[in-house]
C-alpha cells in the first residue's frame, strides 16, 4: 500500500528518529526534504535518500518563511510534515533558567505553530495533506523537574488537537505521535541481554507511515508507541 | 511487510469489521478461526477467507472454555486474538431495564476477560501473541442516555490497560482501538456526497494490522480511529 | 456554610471513609442512613450519628429495592446517595477465578447503576439531589495484577460520567471522587515519622462535602485526593 | 473551617472571578496582594477587602521580579498565590498573526511560570505554601478556531502538573482548577429564565477555597467546575 502523497518534509531532521523517517519515505518512493538548526551531519543522509536539505530554526519566524518560500521556489510545497523539534532544560522549578523555559516553548511549541501554518497554507487550498507532530511522555503527563518539557510538549498537543478540530473537516489530517521511551540509537544502545528495550527507530518510522497512510475514512489522531518493557 | 503471526481468532465476528478483519488476515496468509453466537451468516466469509467457524456466547465460562479446547483440538492455539463483542441498551438511567444492563457489562467486559485469560494461557509459554480488544467513543466519554454502553466499554478498557501493564512485560502485545465514529455497512451507507464520512471497515482493518504487526520495541496500546468529517 | 440538603444515604457504610463522612454530615444536621452487606460492626456508628441502618447488597436488585421501599416507608428519599461499595481480587490475568472477576464487577460497578437508579427515580420529580461515587486510583489506570478492580472501577466511572450527562440538565448533580491512596485506620497506621503520608478519612470527608454543597452554577463532576507523598 | 494561610497574591487580579476571590479571602481573614496589569480598575475592590496592589505584566520577568522585591519589602511572601492571566487570540490557523500566538504563550503559560518560581522559592524555606493555577476548558481540549488559548493553557496545565510532581512531597500544594464554562459578570448575564446556566464567580471562589484549605493529607491536584446545563 503506497504511502498516498508524494512529498514530504521533516523539520528538526537532525534525530535519529528523522533518519529513519527519511529512509522510509524514500522507500515510499516520497520526494523529500530536511530541514535543521544545523544541517552539518545531514549530508550523508541527504545522499542516501536523495532529499534537499535546509537550515531552519523553527522557532523563528523568518527562518520558517525562507523555508517555505524556499520550497516554494523549486521543491514545491510538502504534502507531509513532520514536526520533530523540541528544546528541554531540567531541574526542580525555583532553579531553572526562565530563559531557557522560555525557549523551551518557543522551539517545541512556538516553532510547530510557525511550520503548520505556512503548511496549511500551502494545504489547504488542495484541501490535501498530512501534517504529524512529535510528542513525547511529557505531552501527557509532567514529570517532576522537567516543567519546561512538560509546557512546550503540552503546548503543542493543544496545538495538535486544535488543528485536527479545525483540519480534518477540511481534508488534512493532523495526527500526533507520542513517543514514551527512550529511542536507540548509536550513543544510547540497549542494556546487553536486553532486546528490544528501547525504541527502535525504524519501528517509530514504521507506526509513523501506517497513520500517514490512513485514508480520510479512518484517521487516527494520537498514536503512542512504547517498548514492551516500559512501565506506563 | 507481514503481520508476524500465522493464526488469528475473531470473537465476535458477525460484523462488517469482522469481515474486513479476516480478508485482511487471509491477505497476509494468516489461519483465521471466526467464533459467533449465531454463526448462521458466517458460511459465505468462512468459505471466502477459508475459516473455521464456532459458535460461542463469548459472555458464558462454558461456552469460552468450549471455543478455546476445540481450538486446541485442531486449529491450534491463535497467536492473534480480536475481541469484539459489545452490548448495548439505550435510555433515561431511571428507565434502565437492570437485566440488560447487567447483559452489557456482562458482554462487552466480561466476555472480553474470559476470552482474554483462555487466550493468553496459551500465549504465555511462548512469550508471544497480540490481543486486541475493540473499544468505541463510549470507551472514554459516558454519554447521555448510554450509561450500560459505556460501563461495559470502560470496563473492558480497564481490563485492557490492566492486561497490556502485566503482560507487555511478558512479550504479549495488548492493544485497545477506539473506533469513533460509525462504521459504513450495507444497511448503514453514508449520506449522499458525503464521502468516507463514515468508517470504512477495511480502513479500520488495515489499522488493526499496523498495530498487530509492530515489533515489540514500539508497541501501540491504543489507537482511535474516526472520519474526517467527525467531530471529537 | 450548610450543606444544602437535609438527607443522605451512605450505601458501604462498613468503612473508615463512611464513618467519618457519617459524622461530617451529622456535624451538617444531614438525617442519615446507612447501608452496608453486614451492619453487625454499624451499631456504634448509628448510635452517634443518629442514623437509621439497613442490610444490603447493593449486587443485588431485590435488595436495593427493599432498602429503597423501607426508606419510602419511613426516612424517605435521601437528598444526598454517597455509593462505596467495591470488590476486588488481584492476580495475574491468567489465574484469576472468573466468578470473582464477575463478582468484582456486580459490586463495583453494577450495584452503582442499581443504586443510582432508585435513587434517581425518586431525586427527578423534585429535580433535586445528589449522588457521590467513589472512586479510586484504579478508576483511571488499570493496574498490572489488579485488572477485575480495574474492570470495576473504570465502569462505575463511565455511568458516573454518562449520568452527569444525562442529569445535571435535569438539575441532579453527580460527582466521582477518585481516592487516590491508601486511607488511614486503626488496622493501617502511617509509618512513624511520616505524618499525613495516608489518607485521613475526615479530609476526604471535607472534600466529599465541598462538593456535595456547590451550587448549580459550579458543579465539579470528578475530584481526586491524594496524600502530599502519593506519587502519581 | 479556616482556610490554614494567613496571606494571599491574586494575579491577574482584574476579572471578576479575581473580586470573588479576593472577598472570599477577606472572609477568612487573608491578608491580600492584588496584582494586574492595569490596576486601573482596582481601587474599590482593593479599598472594600484591604489589599494592597501591584502593577505587574505577569509575562515579563523583570515585573515579576518588582513583584515579589516590593512584596518582600513589606507585604511579605504570600502564603497562597493564584495566577489567573491568560490571552487568546481565535482564528482559523493559516490566518492567525504569530506575534498574538507567542503572546498566548508567554502570558497564559510562561507568566504562570515566573509568578509560580517566585513564589515557591520563597514557599520552600518554609515548607509551606498553597498555589492555585487557572485553568480552561481549552486546558484539556483542543478546540477548532482556538489553538493559541490552546497551547497557552495546555502548557500551564503541564506546568500545574510538574510542580505538583515536585512541589507536593516538599510540602506545598500546587492545585489547576479548569473553568468549563462563561463566568457570569456585569457584562455577561445569563439568558432570562436560566438560573444558573453560567459560573457564578462567588461559586467558583468557594470551591478554590475548598481546595486550598484541604489538609495535606488528601490534596486534590485538578478539579473542574462547570454551570449543570453546560454539555461537557
Amino acid at each position: 500500500m503506497a504511502v498516498g502523497f508524494n512529498s514530504a518534509l521533516i523539520v528538526g531532521a537532525g534525530s535519529g528518529l528523522s533518519a529513519s523517517l527519511a529512509r522510509a519515505f524514500k522507500g515510499e518512493g516520497v520526494k523529500l526534504a530536511l530541514a535543521a538548526r544545523s544541517t552539518a551531519d545531514l549530508a550523508g543522509l541527504a545522499q542516501e535518500t536523495g532529499a534537499a536539505v535546509f537550515t531552519c530554526d523553527a522557532s523563528k519566524k523568518s527562518d520558517v518563511d525562507k523555508l517555505f518560500g524556499d520550497l516554494d521556489g523549486g521543491f514545491g510545497a510538502p504534502e507531509i510534515v513532520v514536526f520533530n523539534p523540541s528544546y528541554r532544560t531540567r531541574g526542580p522549578v525555583a532553579e531553572l533558567d526562565p530563559a531557557e523555559v522560555e525557549k523551551s516553548l518557543m522551539v517545541s511549541a512556538f516553532g510547530g505553530f510557525l511550520v503548520a501554518q505556512q503548511a496549511i497554507k500551502r494545504m489547504l487550498p488542495k484541501k490535501r495533506g498530512c501534517i504529524v507532530f512529535t510528542g513525547a511522555s511529557a505531552s501527557v503527563k509532567g514529570y517532576a523537574q522537567s516543567a519546561p518539557f512538560a509546557m512546550g510538549k503540552f503546548a503543542l498537543r493543544g496545538l495538535a488537537q486544535s488543528m485536527a478540530r479545525e483540519l480534518h473537516p477540511q481534508g488534512i489530517h493532523v495526527a500526533h505521535v507520542i513517543i514514551d521511551g527512550g529511542i536507540k540509537s548509536e550513543r544510547r544502545q540497549e542494556p546487553a541481554g536486553k532486546t528490544a528495550s528501547m525504541l527502535d527507530p525504524d519501528a517509530i518510522a514504521a507506526t509513523y507511515l501506517g497513520v500517514i497512510r490512513q485514508p480520510p475514512s479512518a484517521w487516527s489522531h494520537e498514536v503512542e508507541v512504547r517498548p514492551w518493557v516500559e512501565t506506563f
